[in-house]
C-alpha cells in the first residue's frame, strides 16, 4: 500500500506543486509547455547573467522557493525525484538569453541524470551561440572515501544560489560568477540524518527503519544512507554527525578548524516537527561552540527537503568576509529567511529577569487585629472545603474528571501552610494579592487561575480602602476579571454563578449606612440559591461543556464551593459580632 | 510506544527549542530563568508598545519566529502543548516595560489556560502599574455551530502578530493597537485538514487515522477536528474546506464574498511535505479564483505548526488597502517569508516558450550524396546493434540491470524509423544534430544522454568544415562533453573506453595527408581492444559502480556497442572505397 497524500494525481504532482509556488509567489511565471518558473521581470535583467538551477521534484522549496531578485533566475523541474527534461531546460536558457541576458549559469546539484541533462542543454544551447557555463554542486559529507561518482548535491545547493544571484545581481559577469562558485562549493559539507524514510507519491517508502534506528548519511532521495545508528539523545546524534563531517580522515569532510568562520544550515529534511528542528539547532549551536567554531550566520527552516522524511541535514560553509557580504545581500526569493548577523551566540545572550517590584500597599504591620479576623475566615474557609471534598468530588464525577473536591482540599491546605509560617499582612489587599499567588501555584488547573485572576482583580479596590463599598468593589472587580479571562457568564454552570449572586446582593454596601452582616447573608442565601439552580443548567463554560450538553441534574461542584466559601465567612464574621 | 523524535529529553523539549531558536538568531535573547525570549534590541523600544505573545510549545516556528522589528517584542512558552507560567509572563511584561516601552498588548490565542495565565499576569502587570492590553484571537472556522469557549486560536494570529506589529513600529499607541487589531481579528478564519496525527513527544499519537481517511477541523494540539472525512484529491479536499469555510449559515465563517480582497495563508502543521503543500496551495488559488475572489497576498509555508502532524490550514484574512499596508511593512522576524503583491494570479502569469531557432549550419539540400553516404553508415549501425542485442544484455546482466542491449536496440529502431521518413539532411552537424535529439528522446537513460551530448558536442566542429580534422576535433569535442557531464574517466569501464582509445588514433586525421580508411581501421581495432580491456576493470562510474567492486570478467557492454558501431562505419565506407 502507498501512503496517503494531498495530491490531485500521481502523475501531475510535479506540474502542480510548481503551479502552486507560482501561484503564490508574483514573481515569478510558468513558461508555457514547460515544467520552468521563471522570474516574472526577466526584462529587468538586460546585460546580467542569469541563473537557472533545478532538478527532481520533491525537495521544496528548493529550487523554485529560491527564485527573486539576488537569487535564481529561473528551476527547471523534474518530476518526483527525477531528472528534467533536456528541451525544458534548453526553453528556459533560451527564454532568459532572449530578455537579453549576458548570458547564463546552470546551477546542476552532482546527479547523472541532472549531470547529462543539464550539460546536454548546455552543449545545444552554446551551438546555438547563447554563453552558457554550469556549476556542479557536490557538498555531501557522507562518504568517507573516494567515489568517482563524486559527492551529491544537497542543501549546500541553496548557499550557492546565494552567492551566485549575489554576485550576478553585482553585475559581475558569467565565467567570473562560475569560478567563484566553483571555489565555494569546495569548502561546503552537508550531512543528513533521518528517524525514516519518505515515499514518492503512489509509491511506499523507499527504506524501513526500526523503532530504535536512525538512518546517517542520506541522500535526498530517500535512498538509504551510509550508516544505520541506535537511536540516541539529540546532542549525541549532532556529535556524531559533526564528527563524520569534520573527519579530516575522510575525502568529503569539510574542513572546519577551531578559529573557523561557518554559515550553518540546520535543514528540515521535509517532515520533523519544527520543535525537534529547534532542539537540533541548540545542540549543533553547542558543539560548534565547544570546538571552537564560530557561527557567523545561521540558517533553520526548510530548504531541501526529501518530501515528507523526517529528519535534518547540517550544512557547514567556511566564511570569510567578502563571502558573509554575499550572504547576507538583498533577496526577494520566497524562501530565503530573513538571516542575521551573529555576533554573540544564543547560549550567552540573555537578559538578567528584573526583581518582583517591592510591596507598596500599605505600612499596617503584620499581625495586627484586622490580620488576626482574617485568620480566622481563612481557617474557617479551609475546614470547610476539606469537609466538602467528598461531595465535591462525588458532583464532579457526574459532569467532570471527579477532581473537584481534591482540587480545593489543595488549596485548602496550601492556605493552612501558609498560616503556619506566620501571621498573615493586615491589608486586605496584601492577603488577597498573596493568596492569589498561593492559589496560581497549588490550587492548580482551571480553578487555581480563575481564583488568582479573582482575587488579583479584587485586592486593587482594596488598596485605597478597606470599608464595605471597598468590599463591594472588590467582588466587582473580581467578577468582571473572571468573566472576561474566562469566558463565562452567569448561566453557564460554574463557580461564576454563586459568586454573581452574591455579588448583585453585595451592591448593597455600597450605600451609605449599609450594614454589613445583613447584606452578607442575603449574599450567601442568594449563592446558595444560584449553587443549586446549576442543577437545571447546561454547561456553556469550562470542561463540562465539552462532554455533554444534557441536563446534569447535580449542582456545579465549583458553586457549590463557591457558596460554601462565602457560608464560612459570614459564619466568622457572625461568631465575631462584627 | 511512544514515536521516534530528535530529542534529548522529553522534560526539556520546549526549553531546547527555544534555546535554539535564539541561538540562531541573533536578534533574540533568552529572560534568565523563564521561557522567555525578547528582541535583543530592547532598549530600542523606548517609547513604543511592546507586543508578548506565546502559549504551549510545539507550534515552531510560532512564536519566537515571529520576534524582530515590525513583529513581537517578545514571546512565553510553555511546555509542550501546555499554557505558559504566569510568573514567566509577567517577568516578560516586567522586562519590556522597564525597557521604556509604552505598555504591553498581549496577543493570545483563545483557548482556556492561555486566557486565564496570560490574563492573571496582565491583571498583576496593571496591579504594579504597568499599562497592559490583552486581545485575545479566535480564527477557527470549524465549528458551525456556537461555542461559548469561542472560536480557538490558530494560525491566523500570526497575521495578528504582524499587523500590530506594523502599528507599533509606526508609533501607534497600545489601546489605538488593541482596538484595530481586535478588529482584524474578526475578519478571519482559519480550517485544518490532516493525513494523520501528531505525538508528544513521550506520548502515543493523540488519534488514529484509517488509511482513507483524513481529519477535518482540527485544532493545534493533536486533538481530533469535527470531521472525519474519506481521501480524496488535493482539488476535492479544498473545496470541501473552503466550502465549510465560507459556509454563511456557520456561526465561525469567514465572510468573504466574490469581488472580496484576501491574505491567503496555506500553513503546514508540520509533517506534509512541501511538494504537496504546493499542491494544495495551487488547489486553493484556482477554487478562490472560480469564487471571484481576489487573493491579494499569499504566504505558503510553515507557520504554526502542531508538531508533525501532517496536514494543512488554510487561512483567510479580509483586507484593504490600509490593512495591506501593515501586511506589507518591513519586518525582521525570521519566519516572516518575503511577501509581494500580487496583481495578477500565478495560472495567468506565464509566458510563451520561445521557438526553436532556424538551423543556420549551411544550405545543402537534403537527399545530396554526402547523405546518401551517411544513410548506409546509420543502417548498418543499426543492424549492427539489434544484431547484438542479446549479447549486450548478457553482459549487462553480470554487472547491471541487463537492459544494455534492449537500450542499443532501441536506439537503432528509433534512428532507423527516423530514415524512413525521409532522407537526413546533407550537413553532417545537422545529421548529428538531429541523432543526438533522437537519441535523447527515444534511447532514454544515462546512454542515451551520453550519447546525446557525444553528437551535440561533436557537431560543433563540423558546422565550419566536413575534412578529416574537422572530424578528428569532433571526436574530442564529443569525448570531452561525455567525460565532463558523464564524470568517467578511461579505465572505468564504460563506453567511453572503446570511444577514448580510437579518438586517440583520429588524433592522426589532424596531420596533413592523413588517410582515412587507414586511420579508422586502426581506430576500430583500438577500439574494440580497449572493450575487450574492460573486463579486468572495476567499475569506477555508473550504474556498475556502485554494485560491485569485484573483478566482472566480463567486457563492458557499452564499451562493446561502441567499438562495434565503429567497426559497421568502418565497414560500410571501406565497401564504398572511400
Amino acid at each position: 500500500m502507498s501512503s496517503k497524500k494531498l495530491v490531485n494525481s500521481v502523475a501531475g504532482c510535479a506540474d502542480d506543486a510548481l503551479a502552486g509556488l507560482v501561484a503564490c509567489n508574483p514573481n515569478l511565471q510558468l513558461l508555457q509547455g514547460h515544467r520552468v518558473a521563471l522570474r516574472s521581470d526577466l526584462d529587468s535583467l538586460k546585460g546580467r547573467v542569469a541563473l537557472l538551477s533545478g532538478g527532481g521534484s520533491g525537495h521544496e522549496p528548493a529550487h523554485a522557493g529560491f527564485i527573486g531578485k539576488g537569487m535564481l533566475t529561473g528551476v527547471v523541474a523534474g518530476a518526483v525525484f527525477a531528472s528534467p527534461a533536456v528541451g525544458s531546460i534548453l526553453a528556459a536558457i533560451r527564454a532568459v538569453a532572449q530578455a537579453g541576458t549576458a548570458g547564463t549559469l546552470l546551477i546542476v546539484k552532482n546527479y547523472t541524470g541532472d549531470r547529462l541533462n543539464f550539460g546536454l542543454a548546455r552543449e545545444r544551447a552554446r551551438a546555438e551561440g547563447i554563453p552558457v557555463e554550469m556549476v556542479v554542486v557536490g557538498d555531501d559529507s557522507a562518504f568517507t572515501v573516494l567515489k568517482k561518482a563524486g559527492r551529491r548535491g544537497l542543501c549546500g545547493t541553496v548557499l550557492i544560489h546565494k552567492v551566485a544571484g549575489a554576485l550576478a545581481e553585482a553585475g559581475v559577469g558569467l565565467e567570473e560568477i562560475a569560478k567563484r562558485v566553483s571555489e565555494v562549493t569546495k569548502s561546503m559539507g552537508t550531512l543528513g540524518v533521518s528517524l525514516s524514510s519518505c515515499s514518492v507519491p503512489g509509491s511506499k517508502p523507499t527504506f524501513e527503519l526500526a523503532a530504535d534506528e536512525l538512518e546517517l548519511g542520506l541522500g535526498i532521495h530517500g535512498e538509504a544512507g551510509v550508516r544505520r545508528v541506535k537511536m540516541a539523545t539529540a546532542d549525541e546524534i549532532v556529535t556524531l554527525m559533526l564528527d563524520h563531517m569534520m573527519n579530516a580522515s575522510s575525502v568529503s569532510h569539510v574542513s572546519v578548524q577551531p578559529g573557523s568562520s561557518v554559515v550553518l544550515m540546520v535543514n528540515n529534511l521535509g517532515g520533523l516537527s519544527f520543535l525537534e528542528l529547534g532542539i537540533m539547532a541548540d545542540a549543533v549551536v553547542r558543539s560548534l561552540e565547544g570546538r571552537g567554531v564560530k557561527i557567523a550566520r545561521a540558517l533553520v527552516g526548510t530548504f531541501m527537503s526529501a518530501l515528507e522524511m523526517p529528519g535534518i541535514s547540517l550544512t557547514l560553509l567556511l566564511v570569510d568576509e567578502p563571502l558573509l557580504k554575499l550572504i547576507d545581500a538583498e533577496t526577494t526569493a520566497a524562501a530565503w529567511p530573513n538571516v542575521a548577523k551573529m555576533s554573540v551566540t544564543g547560549r550567552k545572550r540573555s537578559r538578567a529577569a528584573p526583581m518582583e517590584p517591592k510591596e507598596t500597599h500599605d505600612s499596617a504591620t503584620a499581625g495586627g487585629v484586622a490580620s488576626k479576623q482574617m485568620v480566622l475566615v481563612l481557617e474557617r474557609v479551609c475546614t470547610t472545603l476539606l469537609g466538602l471534598e467528598e461531595r465535591l468530588n462525588a458532583l464532579d464525577r457526574a459532569a467532570g474528571d471527579g477532581d473537584c473536591g481534591t482540587t480545593h482540599s489543595r488549596a485548602a491546605r496550601a492556605i493552612q501552610g501558609w498560616l503556619k509560617e506566620g501571621p498573615p499582612p493586615a491589608s486586605p489587599a496584601q492577603v488577597l494579592s498573596k493568596l492569589s499567588v498561593l492559589l496560581l501555584e497549588k490550587m492548580g488547573g482551571s480553578s487555581g487561575a480563575l481564583y488568582g485572576l479573582f482575587l488579583t482583580a479584587a485586592a486593587q479596590p482594596l488598596k485605597a480602602n478597606t470599608d464595605l463599598p471597598a468590599w463591594s468593589l472588590a467582588m466587582d472587580a473580581g467578577l468582571e476579571a473572571m468573566q472576561k479571562y474566562g469566558k463565562a457568564a452567569p448561566g453557564d454552570r460554574t463557580m461564576l454563578d454563586s459568586l454573581w449572586a452574591a455579588g448583585q446582593e453585595l451592591q448593597a454596601w455600597k450605600k451609605p449606612g449599609a450594614d454589613l452582616l445583613q447584606v452578607l447573608t442575603k449574599a450567601v442565601k442568594s449563592a446558595e440559591a444560584a449553587a443549586e439552580a446549576t442543577k437545571n443548567m447546561e454547561a456553556g463554560a469550562g470542561r463540562a461543556s465539552y462532554i455533554s450538553s444534557a441536563r446534569l441534574d447535580q449542582p456545579d461542584p465549583g458553586a457549590v464551593a463557591a457558596a460554601a466559601i462565602l457560608r464560612a465567612i459570614l459564619e466568622v464574621l457572625q461568631g465575631q459580632g462584627v
